[in-house]
């Protein structure tokens, strides 16, 4: 991490909170001049003016970052594509709840209440999501796309182009544009070549809404990630026949009380700063020393699960050299699963398991082994991720850009996550992604970071020897596949 | 304050907060079956089922027993007639910010955010009552007027008559009523003989709105309290010439710092429960000692605008004892006003003042004065607050009912306000109003009451020897209004 992310505040432009908070006075003393809720409807329209910071994407990401810079006095507009504020959450699969605990998951400056549940439904937490941009004063735009932009070395500002609902275009010029996305929306579809023969639907895990229509049908559902495992959990809940295709071995948590290991000390007592201080000052040889720990702790919990599922034949992992999950969230983004009831039903042998290296092809009624059986089916999902951020950031901003920023998060040579939370060597450009605590963190020295740059206080780019080791990425976006940015379901259910 | 007052907890009916907070994991382990979402609806439908206590009004009193009674697990549903949580706030008037600091003014488990304005905006706070009946669950049905009950002694349970805003009507059988309205909607209308000789418009606070269609016009504001001086104030930022008449001495209190004082010891220091346990804990007679000094300092503070007040002829008090608005305020509900700029118009002459005595009676064109001048006026507004919560009892629930329970609100010989936060003489029947601070404290003590009551550990009624004195109010509610309830400015803004 380096030295900006240290920062704690800049002199003469503190937050003003608590004590220092502002007074609001100035409502009340003219009596017809324009009130509180004139100026913040005026400040949302941007009639007259464009943001110093444009976020794309208004979830946890988005929205953390976006109070940070707020509380700087940083003018800042969030747009996303969806058309209500949480939606990013509300559109997801029926049952979930956030797979760690409520006292992790904490937004900036406005805590989830002590009467909410340890596991946050979806719904509650989008709620509380419009309720913490109407709080936080953010300005946000709903169903408002973000086209791409380019970047004006000389004026040091983007022109980016924005579609609204209505269908109407407005090009603005932020001086810093935030990528809030979490992921491309890309979806990664591996190369299958006789995938194409087989006659019934196949989805990729982003286009999979609901399991009711295939009551009584069969399915095969490819990949053992978090997606995977949801999705084959939620077909097989609404009465399909489903077999889980695993490509490679993935490591397995039992939601709790496993999962919660890593963060004990975040557990109402001592406060969130102080645990968040603790828990970014770790240095990162102790923090995987910590985790081969925790992942022998976990394994030994998890005994009984993890030997009926190898039983069947569920290819096992813990990670590179046994960090776990968490280590594999850093690098990879992937490749593990928070066990809520899924894994059961595969030591059940209620949902079946193949390996994928045990198929030869695919034809029309399903997948042909090469024992020569057939595994048939009539819906193949696709659970296979998405394509990393740098594909986003090449579509939205062209080859160059992207090419000079590199790959997009995952742990390389150096000892922090490539391009997130700080400087990139494109000025104007940032990104913010992760779980809640991610954000909540990492959102405060980011945001230091865009108002050092606004104050002169820090140059727009990161200087040559600070940007990160490239290694054998390079300037080419697929290279960096290995190390892509957690997709949609991780990212989200991750942490 | 009696016995009951002093509740903490009840054993096995603890809150669920913090630690005890409930799992929530329920939700995510049948995938196909209700979420939280499913749940919550069905719960606020109430579509086979009736709430065991119905909460009519849906202002910060109906808002924080609702949300004190669900956290102990009494299935609770607030009824208002308004069409949008917020709206009580919301339409008020333009200015509008609360008159006292952020840091008082907290709602049950939900604490407004550090960020938040010392002083917050109405619209500001309507937002946060709709953020707030989501994030605490609460039932809430919104534009439903409860059109009174009667209470079934056998079957120890109310029979009352909602009316929904599709013209529907809806029976149900609570066991409890509550009592959140804060005012009886029925405005205290005194009786000017020759008022009916004015040839404009008369208008009561309640029926004023806007002072937009006023410009240039004259107004005459009858009434001196928070109501009248606000009316006057928006007239004139309006345009206006207007003149304010005074019926009583009134006690005038600049906002700011002196109207604050009082709250010296919650300054985001000690933590809001220790604030607010002391604040509950000083004696009776030792906080009139308190206020008298209070009063004291407020007046030297205040010494200029107090001097240029009464040079123009307003007449000044206060408090019976020297004791201030804070007294003021809990025997009688006003009779004083925080000045946010209309007293400074008074002294400057922008807004005229005339003495109600000085009135011979009124003509075609306005005030005759004893002195034969006539005060010409296209307006009259009758800021002459509003009749004792005990005419809306009698109303709702009947003429029997009022008479058990007597006056409301008001000290009385006794040390405690008459009927509120407490057991009444009518079983089931139970009022909560004021400050957010009053209904943040008492909602807890009410609703462990409530929750008493359902356990059988306590009785229905407040023993005879419990009743309060009622002076020689007796059971004739006219007699009270002396001791009438706050008005529905009053009580909004005076603390």
């Amino acid at each position: 991490m380096d030295a900006a992310h240290r920062l704690g505040e800049i002199k003469g432009h503190e937050e003003q909170i608590g004590r220092s908070r502002p007074s609001g006075k100035a409502y009340s003393r003219d009596f017809r001049g324009p009130n509180w809720l004139d100026t913040r409807k005026a400040a949302a329209d941007y009639a007259d003016r464009d943001p110093t910071v444009l976020v794309v994407g208004g979830g946890q990401a988005g929205i953390s970052i976006a109070a940070r810079l707020t509380q700087l006095r940083v003018d800042t507009l969030i747009v996303d594509r969806e058309p209500r504020i949480g939606d990013n959450w509300r559109k997801r699969y029926h049952a979930l709840v956030l797979h760690n605990q409520v006292h992790v998951n904490h937004l900036p400056y406005m805590p989830f209440p002590p009467n909410w549940p340890t596991y946050i439904p979806k719904d509650k937490l989008a709620v509380w999501f419009e309720a913490y941009v109407e709080s936080m004063e953010l300005n946000y735009w709903t169903a408002t796309e973000f086209e791409g932009g380019s970047y004006d070395e000389k004026q040091g500002r983007w022109s980016v182009a924005l579609r609204r609902a209505d269908g109407t275009k407005r090009e603005m010029h932020p001086r810093h544009v935030v990528m809030a996305t979490g992921v491309s929306g890309i979806p990664n579809l591996p190369d299958i070549p006789t995938l194409h023969k087989f006659a019934g639907t196949v989805l990729h895990s982003s286009q999979y809404e609901d399991g009711e229509p295939w009551r009584g049908k069969r399915a095969l559902v490819i990949g053992s990630g978090n997606s995977g495992h949801d999705i084959a959990q939620d077909l097989h809940s609404s009465g399909a026949q489903v077999t889980l295709v695993q490509r490679s071995s993935t490591m397995i948590v039992n939601v709790e009380p496993s999962a919660q290991l890593p963060y004990a000390i975040y557990d109402e007592g001592p406060s969130l700063e102080d645990c968040d201080l603790i828990t970014t000052s770790i240095p990162l040889p102790l923090a995987r020393k910590s985790h081969v720990l925790l992942t022998e702790q976990a394994k030994n919990i998890d005994k009984d699960l993890l030997d009926g599922l190898a039983r069947v034949g569920f290819k096992l992992d813990f990670g590179d050299d046994g960090t776990g999950w968490q280590f594999k969230y850093l690098t990879r983004g992937g490749g593990y699963y928070f066990n809520v009831g899924c894994s059961d039903l595969i030591v059940e042998g209620e949902i079946g398991l193949v390996q994928f290296s045990d198929i030869a092809g695919f034809v029309a009624e399903g997948a042909r082994m090469h024992t020569g059986e057939t595994v048939v089916a009539d819906l193949i999902v696709l659970a296979t991720g998405y394509k990393g951020q740098e594909y986003l950031v090449r579509k939205l901003f062209g080859d160059d850009v992207a090419a000079r920023v590199g790959p997009i998060w995952g742990f390389g040579g150096e000892l922090e996550l490539r391009n997130m939370f700080t400087r990139t060597a494109q000025p104007g450009l940032w990104f913010i992604a992760g779980s809640f605590a991610q954000c909540r963190i990492y959102s405060k020295y980011l945001a230091l970071q865009i108002k050092a740059c606004e104050l002169g206080l820090l140059p727009r780019t990161r200087m040559a020897a600070d940007v990160p080791v490239r290694g054998t990425a390079g300037s080419d976006p697929a290279a960096a596949r290995a190390t892509r940015v957690p997709t949609q379901r991780h990212r989200r259910r991750a942490r």
